[in-house]
C-alpha cells in the first residue's frame, strides 16, 4: 500500500533554464538535431515547448558526441551560460546524458531544418512525425490557444458549456450530405452542427456554448473544405435581434485575437503570422454587397442566393479599402438557401436574419436570429414540404415556450488558416479528414 | 453600412437585481411560476442562473395578473425591495410587463415545483423542456465546471489542448463493440477513444489533453454505460513511470473539485451533494485487492482478470474505513486484459502497469504507461497474433522515436454520477445515447 498526491512541479525546460545562467539544470527531451563541430557537438534537444541549444565534448558517462542520434530521448544536466549567437541567448555546456529511448530507424524527414519543405501529400500520412516539427507545431498550439480563448470568453459571458451528442437522428442542416451509420438496428446520422442542441440548451440555460467535431459528408475536395472539422458554437437567448449575437462575435474574436497574442507569442514570430486588429467590424446587407461590387468591382454576380468565393474575396478588399478591417459582415441571405429555422425578416420575408462573416476572403461563420414561436416554425416547414412529423422532438421546445435566440458556427479550422496565411485547409487540420484520408 | 462593436454587458439578473434593493431594475426571462394570492399574484421569473421572485398586482401594461401564464417570455421592470421569506431575500414589485413569447400549449411537465417527480423513462424523451427544471439544470452546470475545471488545469501543468478525428480507420480498444460507417467507400470506425491521437500528439506537443466524444457499441442496458459519452483525456510525455500520471490525475481532481465548489455553490446546495476532501489516494496492486477482498470481507473473487462491480464497492468501503478516502487506485492490472498498448511490468510481464481509480464504489479512470520502444510493440502485437501490418500508421511514432510516456481517461458523466450521487448515469447525460435511445 501507498499513497498517491500531487504531481511533481512541472519545469518548462526553456524558461527554466534561462533564469539560470552559472547554475546547473537537468531537464528531459529529444535530440532534435546534432551538428558536429570537429571539437564538440551541438545538441539541440527539443523540450515541451521550444529548443535548447547544448554543447556536447569529450568523453560524457561513457559516450562521446558520435552516440548521441536525432530522435533519441535525453535526461541531460549541464552548468547554463550565456551565448548570444544560440537562439535564446544562452547554452547548455552538458555534463550528463541518459538515454531513456532510442528510435528504431533514422527518422525520414528533416526535422532539424528550419523548414520541413515537403508537399502536403508527402507531409500528410507521416503527421505523427512531422508535427514534430516547431514551425507545424506552432500552428496547432496557436489552434488550441483559439479554442481556449473562445471558451475563455465565453464562460466570462456566462454561457453554459455544453457537451452534446454527435450521433443524431435527423440533419439539422438539410441536403444529401450527411454520414450515416447503422445504431443498433437504426438509421442514425453523424451530426451536421450541434444546432439543435444549442438551440434545446439556449431555452434552458439561456446561453450556451460548445466546441465539438462536426461533420459534412461533402463529396468535393477543395482546399477550404474538410469533412470533419471542429466547430465553435454558441446560442443565446433573450435577444433583441441578430446584431446582440453579431455584438458577441465581434467581442469575443477581439478576446480571442489578445488571448493567441498573449500566450502564442514565440509561435506567431516563428511563423511570421500578424493578428488582425479588431475595432468595429463593418456590415452590410447581403443586397448591398451585390450593388458595391457592380460599382466598386464592376462585378455583375450570377449567384442571386449566396456569395461565390470570389465575391467573399470582392467584400473584404472593400471592406479593407474602404474601413481598413480585415472582417466585414454580410447580412440578409436569402431565406431560400438559408435553413428551415432560421428566422425571416418582418418587413421583408424573402431575406432571412442571417449573416456571414467573411475574413481575409473567406467565409469564417454562419449565424443569425432562430425562430421561436412555434406555429411560425411549423408553417416554414410546411411552406418547405417538409414532413413535420419528423421534427416533433426539435419542436417540442417551441411548443412549450423558447425565447427570441440566435446563434452562429465557427469552422476552427477555417479561422487558424486565415488567421495563419495558409492556403490549404489541411495545413490547419493535425489529422485531417477528407475525401481521401481516413488515417493517421 | 453599420457598423458592429463589443456587445452589451452580459446582466446576471439575480445579483444584478439583489443588488438593487430600494432601485428600480429591468430584465428578461421565463415565467417559472405563477401563485394566485387573491389580491396579487407571485410571478416568479425564470433568468439565465436563477429565479427572481415578482409581485404582480392591479393592471399593468393593459394585464392583470390572470393574463400571465407559466412558460411566457417576457421583459419586465419593478422596485426591488427586501422580502425575507423570497428564495433570495428580495422581490421585484412589477411596474412594467411586456410579452416576449408565448407558448403554443400548457407545458406539460410540473418545472415550477421543487422536484420533477418523473421517472427516468418518461422524462427522457422531454429532455429539451424537462431540464429547464432548476435542480435538472444544475445538474450541467456542475458537469460543464467539472470539464472546465479540468482544462483549466491541464493548461496550467503545461498541457496542450488538441481536437482529434472522431472518424477513424481502426478501434484503439479492440474487440467488436465499435460502430462502424461508410466513409466515401471505405470501411470507417467511430473513435472507441483518443488514444492513438493522444500518443501521437504526447510524441508531438509532450503533454496533451482533450475533451470529446466517445464512442462503445456495447450491447448492453446498465445503470452505469452509455454507447456515446464524454472523455476527458490526457497523456505526458517524459514521466518516470505510471505513478507520475496518477499524481497528475490526483492534483486535478483536486484543482475540479475546488472548482466546481467555487462555481456551482447554488447548485450544490440545491442538490445537497457533498463534494469529496482529496489529500493523498490509497493505492493497491490488483493482487494486493484481491488478498484484502478475502481477508476483509471473505470474499473469494472468481475474477481473475478484472474487478467486478460488487468488487469495486468493496474496495471503496476498505479505503474509506481504512484511510478516509473516497477514491482508491488500483494498479498491476492482469496483462492479458489490457490493451495492447500498455507497457508490462519489466519484474512480471504477467501484470501490466496500468491503473484504474475506483471513486464511491466505481471506477471512474482506466489509465497507464504505453509502450514507447518500437521493438517491444511490435512483438506485443505479435504474441497477440495481431495483424502488425495493420497498425503502420499507429507504428510510425515508435519506430522513429518517442519518449516513455502515459496517461489515462475518464467518463465525465460517470464522475459527474458519482460526485452527484446519481443511481443512473442517464441522469449525468444531457441527450443520453443508449441502445434504444437516439433522440431528441
Amino acid at each position: 500500500m501507498e499513497f498517491i498526491s500531487t504531481p511533481k512541479q512541472y519545469i518548462d525546460a526553456v524558461e527554466d533554464a534561462a533564469a539560470s545562467v552559472g547554475k546547473s539544470v537537468s531537464f528531459r527531451g529529444t535530440v532534435h538535431r546534432v551538428r558536429d563541430m570537429s571539437d564538440f557537438a551541438f545538441v539541440v534537444v527539443r523540450v515541451n515547448r521550444g529548443l535548447i541549444q547544448c554543447m556536447f565534448s569529450g568523453e560524457i558517462d561513457g559516450m562521446t558526441k558520435a552516440d548521441i542520434k536525432d530522435g533519441m530521448v535525453v535526461e541531460v544536466s549541464g552548468n547554463v551560460r550565456e551565448e548570444p549567437r544560440a537562439e535564446h541567448g544562452f547554452e547548455v555546456v552538458l555534463t550528463s546524458v541518459r538515454i531513456l529511448s532510442r528510435p528504431a530507424e533514422q527518422i525520414p524527414v528533416p526535422l532539424g531544418k528550419k523548414y520541413l519543405g515537403m508537399t502536403l501529400d508527402a507531409e500528410l500520412p507521416l503527421r505523427p512525425i512531422t508535427l514534430r516539427h516547431p514551425r507545424k507545431q506552432a500552428i496547432f498550439r496557436i489552434q488550441a490557444a483559439i479554442a481556449d480563448g473562445f471558451a475563455e470568453y465565453m464562460i466570462s459571458q456566462g454561457f453554459t458549456h455544453i457537451h452534446t451528442p454527435k450521433i443524431v437522428s435527423a440533419g439539422a442542416e438539410g441536403g444529401a450530405n450527411i454520414f450515416k451509420l447503422d445504431y443498433f438496428g437504426q438509421q442514425a446520422y453523424l451530426a451536421q452542427s450541434p444546432q439543435f442542441y444549442k438551440q434545446y440548451t439556449a431555452g434552458i440555460f439561456g446561453r450556451v456554448f460548445e466546441i465539438g467535431n462536426v461533420y459534412r459528408a461533402e463529396r468535393h475536395n477543395t482546399s477550404r473544405h474538410l469533412n470533419e472539422y471542429i466547430g465553435l458554437d454558441f446560442e443565446m437567448a433573450y435577444i433583441d435581434s441578430m446584431y446582440d449575437v453579431m455584438e458577441m462575435e465581434t467581442g469575443m474574436l477581439k478576446y480571442v485575437i489578445e488571448y493567441v497574442q498573449k500566450h502564442c507569442k514565440e509561435e506567431l514570430e516563428m511563423l511570421g503570422s500578424k493578428l488582425p486588429v479588431i475595432d468595429k467590424i463593418p456590415t452590410v446587407t447581403f443586397t448591398e454587397a451585390k450593388e458595391i461590387m457592380l460599382e466598386k468591382f464592376g462585378h455583375k454576380s450570377k449567384n442571386r442566393y449566396d456569395l461565390n468565393p470570389d465575391e467573399e474575396v470582392m467584400m473584404c478588399q472593400w471592406a479593407e479599402e474602404t474601413y481598413g478591417s480585415e472582417f466585414v459582415f454580410v447580412t440578409h441571405f436569402p431565406s431560400a438557401k438559408r435553413p428551415f429555422y432560421a428566422m425571416d425578416d418582418a418587413e421583408n420575408p424573402k431575406f432571412a436574419l442571417s449573416f456571414d462573416l467573411l475574413f481575409r476572403g473567406l467565409e469564417i461563420t454562419t449565424g443569425g436570429q432562430r425562430i421561436h414561436d412555434y406555429h411560425e416554425q411549423v408553417k416554414k416547414l410546411e411552406d418547405r414540404k417538409m414532413d413535420v412529423s419528423l421534427f416533433e422532438s426539435f419542436l417540442i421546445m417551441h411548443k412549450y415556450g423558447m425565447p427570441p435566440h440566435g446563434g452562429l458556427g465557427i469552422g476552427l479550422e477555417r479561422l487558424t488558416m486565415q488567421l495563419l496565411g495558409q492556403k490549404n485547409i489541411r495545413e490547419a487540420s493535425m489529422f485531417p479528414r477528407d475525401m481521401t484520408r481516413l488515417e493517421p
